[in-house]
């Protein structure tokens, strides 16, 4: 069996001005690698009719599947179609399925329907068509010299619905797969090259097939194997032998053995054991609460959050004493104690984080530099305090903050509940 | 004056697998763009020494500015450097100030130095270094056949620091640059291609060096004009003319004429009327709260959030009545309504937003699908509740939410205030 090999190519002027970050590629990306097909390279191009084909033909010379999104839009500037008709020697022709489903759309939403988006449902006439379920562009499926074409609107979830529900069953239908596997862990606490050294005699003896990276983000490192191999069941068997060997190796700094976000280890830990959480945000703003809450079924194990940007709500909502507030600053140990506390008291959750930090640019006082972050975390057994001194800019000390103080929550819970 | 292109190329597995969202690129393109460069494609490889010189080649083939990120880590899956050298036929050799750079650091972290932290203060040898203030991987400058190539490390902020310091200024230096300017306008309440319809006969009468792009997203478009020539007076002044007849087509849906975000317009007015907004989540879990507080000086406008994801705190910390709950729901006018007055009354602000909603995959029932969410917004002059009904993933639901949220509060504020 021979590997696989895909190029993803993104269209449209937005991508090279970088108004938009091209979130498209890394989940198509993603959903190819777990299908088996490897990704050898990706191509952002503007909407312009000879970069698009010449993006075109360096994916067709390395790859044999070339996904496509962007440029399909009703307005001038998208030129995709028109490109891959040059590209295919074919011309446009009306798809009465496609125009069917604009109609649809545009019944639905009581708007009457334009010559623009009409000429949407036109398409390449040596294409075999995928309907779009979610919008009034469709994709297109083309087969040229043994590489599949298929091109797809830009819009996200458009182009995810398409991906799921047609064109990843195609493709394992349309070609041999091998079998791709992950084994992913996260480590905290131990630098990036500390754990090479750690692992390296044990990194020495991985066979070709196996590769190990190194992720490192947010003060953490995540460790991803990857294995590649005809058949499942004996290439599962390696990976996880070779997984528990490294396991076993940073045991004393493994955070999580799954390929899985800190704020899901958390939930794992609350869940298990029916125990709820509140957060105390001050200068995370909400992030810690958003982490939380973007997963599904957070309603289970997590109450709320008291956002107190103002000493007025750190006052009315948490019980913060003003006198505290005076005399210690609101970026103190002894008011984000409080505010963990009074998070406790107001709500009828088991456990609190409550941060309160500077994140820039302004606020610093000489004492206090951009980045000093108290954290604290407050529980059945009593208060864990931190604090922190970050040396970022305003978002990533957003983020960190919120890493720092779900890690501190985890290893109270594993310290209270067990593992 | 040619016009100058650059190609972006990014360097590492993780991007091939989709375990990472390439956000360099995008940040990249924006600051050249600033600087009149213009980027003629994207290309992220993997780890692999022939996909690296195959990207190196093509980039060079099209452009005259090569920037490279990525792959200068310390450990084994790293490769960046040793292809530069052989790219560039030269050899590694130690470079003084960026080992004490590196040893600096270390000092500062009281860890010890390993042997693979002491091979990163190792160069090509016919590059000149771009020393790292923020971490220990130094950059790369190389100069080949009128083409300039850059070498910088992925994490974001330190390839941040080292292109504001150095690569910025030393290309604006290197090249004769042409003026790149950009004006953004945001609209609500038409779509794509009616909008392209309202605009289509200015749209035609654009000069050639005046490109209009489409940039739809939740539910709004913006709309950009890119101007580029060799003197900025003189395109300042074309592109101005270009846009205040943009402006007066579509005044009736304009939300914005700045390259803003929707919290910032409402922060604005806000601001200019010294008005304080606290908001009461439920659905968005304080995703709204963090759109706000990721700007700097929030607190001048924003006083927090009450994230009330259980109906504890709803009741608790926003007094909505447990009858309320109980006969219409959480998910309610009547709910929205409660919850927007009780942040406003247990807080001191102006304007309170509220919303509540069922974002999905689980929650939903035969009257209340997913994505149905009711919102509201209170102030001086009473409460405005709309009910939306979104129809995609968790993700994108809890997006739209704040942004129709945010978009709700805007009206308001400018009917209460003026523009």
């Amino acid at each position: 069996m021979t590997t696989v090999f895909a190029t993803i190519i993104t269209i449209g002027d937005e991508l090279l001005i970088g108004q938009v970050v091209d979130t498209n590629s890394a989940w198509m990306a993603q959903q190819l690698n777990e299908a088996g097909i490897l990704v050898k390279q990706r191509i952002s191009v503007g909407d312009n009719a000879a970069d698009i084909v010449d993006a075109l033909n360096k994916a067709a010379a390395s790859s044999s599947i070339v996904l496509i999104t962007g440029g399909l839009g009703p307005t001038a500037d998208d030129i995709t179609k028109p490109v891959l008709c040059k590209y295919f020697g074919t011309s446009l022709v009306m798809n009465d399925a496609a125009l069917q489903n604009i109609q649809t759309i545009f019944t639905k939403l009581n708007r009457p329907l334009t010559e623009r988006n009409i000429k949407q449902a036109e398409v390449p006439a040596s294409c075999t068509v995928l309907q779009n379920a979610r919008g009034t562009a469709p994709g297109m499926w083309f087969e040229q010299n043994g590489v599949v074409f298929v091109s797809m609107p830009g819009v996200p979830h458009e182009m995810k619905g398409m991906m799921t529900s047609d064109v990843l069953p195609r493709l394992a239908q349309h070609m041999q797969l091998p079998a791709v596997l992950h084994r992913t862990l996260l480590t905290a606490g131990i630098g990036e090259s500390f754990l090479a050294d750690l692992i390296a005699d044990w990194e020495a003896t991985l066979p070709a097939n196996i590769k190990l990276a190194y992720l490192p983000n947010y003060g953490m490192v995540r460790l991803r194997l990857t294995a590649t191999g005809p058949e499942k069941m004996i290439l599962e068997k390696a990976l996880d032998e070779q997984f528990t060997q490294l396991q076993s190796l940073v045991k004393e700094y493994m955070v999580t053995d799954r390929d899985e976000p800190l704020e899901l280890v958390c939930a794992r830990l609350l869940k298990a054991h029916t125990k709820v959480l509140v957060t105390a945000e001050s200068c995370t703003g909400g992030y810690i609460s958003h982490l939380i809450t973007s997963h599904a079924g957070s309603s289970d194990y997590y109450a709320g959050s008291i956002v107190s940007y103002s000493y007025y709500l750190k006052q009315q909502l948490l019980g913060v004493k003003p006198d505290t507030l005076k005399k210690q600053g609101a970026v103190s140990e002894a008011v984000v104690t409080e505010m963990a506390l009074g998070a406790l008291q107001n709500t009828e959750a088991d456990y609190a984080i409550a941060v309160s930090g500077i994140m820039g640019p302004g606020g610093a006082t000489p004492d206090k530099p951009v980045g000093t972050v108290w954290m604290a975390v407050a529980g059945p057994n009593g208060v864990d305090t931190q604090l922190m001194q970050f040396r970022f800019d305003r978002r990533r000390n957003i983020e960190l903050t919120a890493t720092f103080a779900l890690n501190m929550l985890r290893k109270r819970l594993v310290q209270d509940l067990g593992e």
